[in-house]
């Protein structure tokens, strides 16, 4: 067997694995590098692929070039995961996208909605924890995971020389507010299988403890919102949140009660919370969604004389220069704030110098017209050491190779690995994008 | 009408205020400055007092030399608030001590078990929210508040030179875990009635967003101690927290739900909980509280031959020195640790340099243990930005004077206050320790 | 006599102070807000005024409005103290703007050779410590201050009133490399003689000990440039500054010493040091300087050839992203980068998110292709806690008002003060923009 | 070849590397884990040697059991190479300890002054750059280095099987100020031999940059030194470092050209200057240096009458709680402070929580006593990111073994590795301690 670790080994973002056996390849994830994608206008992203790999902005599949790849899986719909497949799948026409029906839906849209991707490959939507068989050597299977789009999943391969788990973005939990929780029994069940090696995650290998539950974040910001409405007379109240992240989305809905009528205001809130809706993961019947520039304009018109009648839902939480929160912030989109509007950020700066630095700009507009903001209204979606400690106790796998980091990410998590008796260099492997790994039988 | 600012304005601890009317003076709060008295052995602790005045470790009252003192009013149980009092208040014979009915108990066990001081004067327990009068110019009363200890309380002097409100630690908290939610409307009539001079906690005002609900602690709690007790089989499992934050302490017995044993270690933790237990706020019945070293170690023993079935809650969250945890961690308390073991401290490391290298010890301890630590399971007591702006807004003061913390802190609470129109020196008074202000009445 | 604290006294940037006696009015500095200014378009810059103080980017000034302004005074050539003269001075069109030498010049120069800027105000040169009188009740000193830039500048101005001191950015420098030492005994001098109000900055007033001489960077900037040359064998050199820091690029130039042909790219470069070399303070005859695109490009082609011929002195310290380095970085100027070249980023990064992702996405650019970056060589222009300590105790001012900063700044400045004995809100005034003090006689 | 990394590979401290060749095997450095002894009482210290190993205070030799060790090499004479020396040698008795002269005069001073520990072995002192024989199957080569010790080396092994190059603990510094100038050609020359194994240093390789020469920091403490003699009439001016930086020590005597007396006071003080004296590194003539008690009250009381005459170098720059400086702040040596005093710390706290609170409470102590200091007046000893790159192009090893640090810290070394060509896992190898590396031949 052999794994290519073919991006997100030297850095955060375009993730990309490949596990051959038998003269076939299944390819795991094909993300964008979205701290590269961040500072490129719209004409940049749409370069040549050969550029784009050559900025960094994707993976670079060159070690697969004349490879038989029979499939490629995608774990989960964030676009450090996903974003790629548009531009790269063509490399790889015979093979079927293998996803979960979320990340299918998701992947439709993309392609559809900004009109300027074709995906030519068969999309196949696979259900949680059902395994399939795929060319003659493998067998994939989605296992359900907690994270922060719907419909996660741990990659699992079956093949004749061992099995191999991609376990990028996940935590551990109990209590979720959207789909179910984290099935430890499965996972120990699946460890006692036996697996060969597991690919894992370590962003956040370096954080002390575990992560908190989504529903702490449901939690917090049931009492900000709460707190927002009584203070705010006849003054608006915004949500900001990743658009992707169906959960808090809900969790926002949810704690209204109706209290208020829901506007989502922005193009990735549409197109995630679509393909949510389109599944039953989210009711966004009574929500009115608005895109364009001149809808927003007018919608908030409307809102602006009698302000306490609306929760507003708008994209910008990461001070996006494009956004609607930022648009308005900045009054490109005119809004009357005053000093009794609250916006609640629910989600952390993601912590690289341009995000945050779009972040500043965006509160300090805020500031200036005396906003009132609310933010760090936030459960991360990624384990964190005790987590990462968990599943290597319940999966015990006999290789592990830490990913999506740098090597001061990666090597956190093998540092935890080997306090578990794991040893370096010999069953815990710190890889870097481009290598090859012969993973031998025995 | 005078107000002396003695101590907390220079630096975080050491609180201690005191109003003038008509010849009369009230004090409040007589606090200890933490950060010297943790460096201090016991010996130091008990010089007399100019020494301890001269090490900054007690507030400096002799401005108050000859004044005709009627009462001191402590705000809650908190040593930076209360500490002090068993030393000074026999500088003030005459002047009973008046708090709220659990800080009476704490202050009275602090004396009788610690057996090293007497306090002399008056004890007058005081029910929430029910002004007496003291002296020909005062009326007291004890304004509910919420906070990390019980009975905690905003102070207000109603005098016929102008109402003084002094809300030295406390949060908004509006779902409480322990006693009844922050009562915002009588803040709002309290404001209505007009307040001449706020003095305000600043600690955390340079903090964005407003402070989470005890109940997110306790819900990070439960999940912790969940995953622990699923995690951990035949292992011990330890909270600690602050011994004097009942609320967290029945949070960890009530999610418990009676499935372990709860036996609890450490002075501190009988004092505060055993004052709690006879006010009805904690019940204490099924759970044994050690303190001597010998049955410490016996219950130990006792504990490692069935760990699975206790709860253990000890003091030495913060890494001190003499605690029960970091004695288990260093050895001196023997105990067989294993790799299962998990210790949730229910807290953050107080940011000074002296406790963040204690925590690291008892850390490093811990971990060299191969014990799994769960941190960062903590809510905090105090009001962050948009909180204290919420009462700026309730009460209406038409002076604020920033309290406990030092330049760099008022100065970001005065900073809130210009924001809600007020004018640095004119309206918002940045103060420092032994300045006395005068009032006018207009 | 009365002091208008208009801008720079509520943030880092945009100062502006005036001073009023007996119905006259100085104006001393018209800066830029750098933060707001970076983040506009060269459109939005052009803004008519009201948009522009509306924006932040210059300081307020209608509270002068209808006042009798007899003259402007600059303090020094920055942007953030001389920025907005060519936009605002026209709003006081008969009073002269007094400066040194190398600001004249510096200011002649922005209104030329940006072409869109006239100064319509008469620009009166005034040497170093010449008083000069205007009006009937103000005789203007520009006492020497050693500074970043040549020709900075103490305000001092004598009234009838009493003396005011202006002493916005400078650091105590015994051993500066280009002009002459701080003058000590001419403090000592002036301070006998009595300051009544004194305006200092406290940019730095947060950081203990003393600022490092220039003599430090130089001897820095000696060391790496030696080993630069050393280790890059026909590789490229590039040292990039502040093109205003005059003493920083003549340290490279001496420090090259006729070794390699320096060569100057950037449009403020051929600014600040053609202003420099007219007045003799740089040798500028035998090195080119290129600031147009086909220019840049052409040289950039010839050092390509014989690269260790050239020593590139180039903007784009800050990754300013239009900036010369940063373009070259970008490969918007092709330059065949390798991994010998070494950049030398003689300064620090402004400590604000926007600028500290543009120095990141610069050094990110340069790291990918290999670049050495040798950045930190530097010593910064801003006096420090015992600087500032020194000059109370030199001029002993009766009144200290902390300028340049927000309140977290001019309250740290203050914290020194009253280590000194001063009493906050008697002696040692924190003000915020706008606010206008009468300061009495006695 | 075999070789055994087997402390200071897990974390900073207790450093110590063995080779093994044809059953000869050759130890480098037994260093303490200053961290550990730190924290220890002097009674602790004195613990028999498995529970010191257990304690992690000193490195685990157990896998050199049996095994035929023929020499101990220290590379210089810091005790986290040196340290353990005293306790662990006697398990080697026919071992002889390989040093240069400066470090082996340190190491007998050690075991004398000290009075408790013996040192069995025969100890060698060696030149700088002069290969010695031992045994069958090494040469031994100690490469002269530049440090913040004198006498710091590379350990050089030559053997049939290759070279091993043991690097720990240098900076390049070509403008050194004690010794003579890093040796780049020798360098380049040994690379040209060849080098099988590089062992280097990991400690600042997540550091941008070059680090900064030794003379900088003698010009930053020349001018604090002379800033401080104008400033304070009739006052104390003391300068604290790190004992055994002998040229820093050096400069501060240099600077002060005999204008005051020179009286250093601590016992750490004495042995390191001391045995720089004997051989004539440092000229303490004229120097008094004190270590009593007694002597140093008396010394403090004769100073006291008049300040401006002495100049003071004491211990105590990391705020160590016996150190002269601390007890002088503490007020145990009492001495009267004034406002006028400038304690020069010329030195960095070493990162490390418990330093960092001992320095925090030495300062506080100081500033309480209205003591200026002067803090930050350093430059490193260790080498950063772009002096490690150079150092692999000069020496151009076959494999890199990144040492003391910890994995964050080694694989920060391991990233320019990468970037320099080295492959993770092939010829960069990152270890742990206690792990056994055969390095084959070819």
């Amino acid at each position: 067997m052999r794994i290519y670790t073919l991006g997100g080994f030297s850095e955060v973002g375009r993730n990309m694995t490949a596990v051959e056996v038998g003269r076939e390849v299944v390819i795991i994830d094909m993300g964008y590098h979205m701290d590269k994608i961040i500072g490129m206008s719209d004409e940049e992203r749409e370069a040549p692929l050969p550029e784009l790999r050559k900025q960094g902005a994707i993976p670079d599949d060159t070690p697969l070039k004349g490879k038989n790849v029979i499939a490629i899986v995608v774990s989960h719909g964030h676009l450090d995961h996903l974003g790629a497949v548009p531009k790269m799948a063509d490399n790889y026409p015979k093979a079927p996208i293998i996803v979960t029906p979320y990340t299918a839906e998701v992947l439709k849209r993309m392609a559809k909605e900004e009109g300027r991707s074709h995906i030519n490959n068969r999309i196949v939507s696979l259900k949680h924890n059902t395994p399939k068989n795929i060319g003659k050597n493998f067998s994939v299977e989605l296992v359900y995971v907690t994270h922060s789009i719907p419909h996660s999943a741990m990659v699992l391969l079956r093949t004749k020389e061992g099995n191999v788990a991609y376990l990028n973005d996940f935590k551990i939990d109990f209590t979720p507010t959207l789909e179910q929780p984290f099935q430890k029994q499965y996972f120990k069940k699946i460890g006692k299988e036996g697996i060969k090696v597991l690919l894992m995650e370590s962003l956040r290998a370096d954080e002390t403890s575990r992560s908190s539950s989504e529903k702490i974040a449901k939690e917090m910001l049931k009492d900000v919102v709460n707190r927002a409405y009584q203070e705010s007379k006849n003054n608006a109240v915004i949500v900001s949140t990743f658009s992707s992240h169906i959960a808090r989305i809900k969790a926002a809905i949810d704690i209204n009660k109706g209290r208020r009528e829901v506007i989502m205001l922005g193009r990735s809130l549409k197109l995630y919370t679509g393909a949510a809706a389109d599944l039953g993961l989210l009711d966004r019947s009574k929500v009115r969604v608005h895109t364009k520039r001149k809808s927003i304009i007018n919608v908030l018109k409307e809102v602006e004389k009698d302000k306490e009648k609306y929760l507003l839902i708008t994209t910008g939480n990461q001070g996006e220069y494009d956004a609607v929160l930022t648009r308005m912030a900045r009054g490109e989109y005119p809004f009357n704030w005053n000093k009794n509007d609250e916006v609640i950020i629910s989600s952390n700066p993601i912590p690289h110098p341009v995000n945050i630095a779009q972040r500043y700009v965006l509160e300090r507009m805020l500031r200036e017209r005396n906003v009132r903001i609310i933010d760090g209204v936030h459960a991360s979606g990624h384990a964190r050491k005790e987590d990462l400690r968990d599943i290597i106790r319940w999966l015990n796998p006999e290789i592990l190779i830490p990913s999506h980091g740098y090597l001061a990410k990666t090597s956190a998590l093998a540092e935890v690995a080997m306090q578990e008796g794991y040893e370096l260099g010999k069953n815990v492997l710190l890889s870097t994008n481009g290598k090859v790994w012969d993973i031998k039988k025995g």
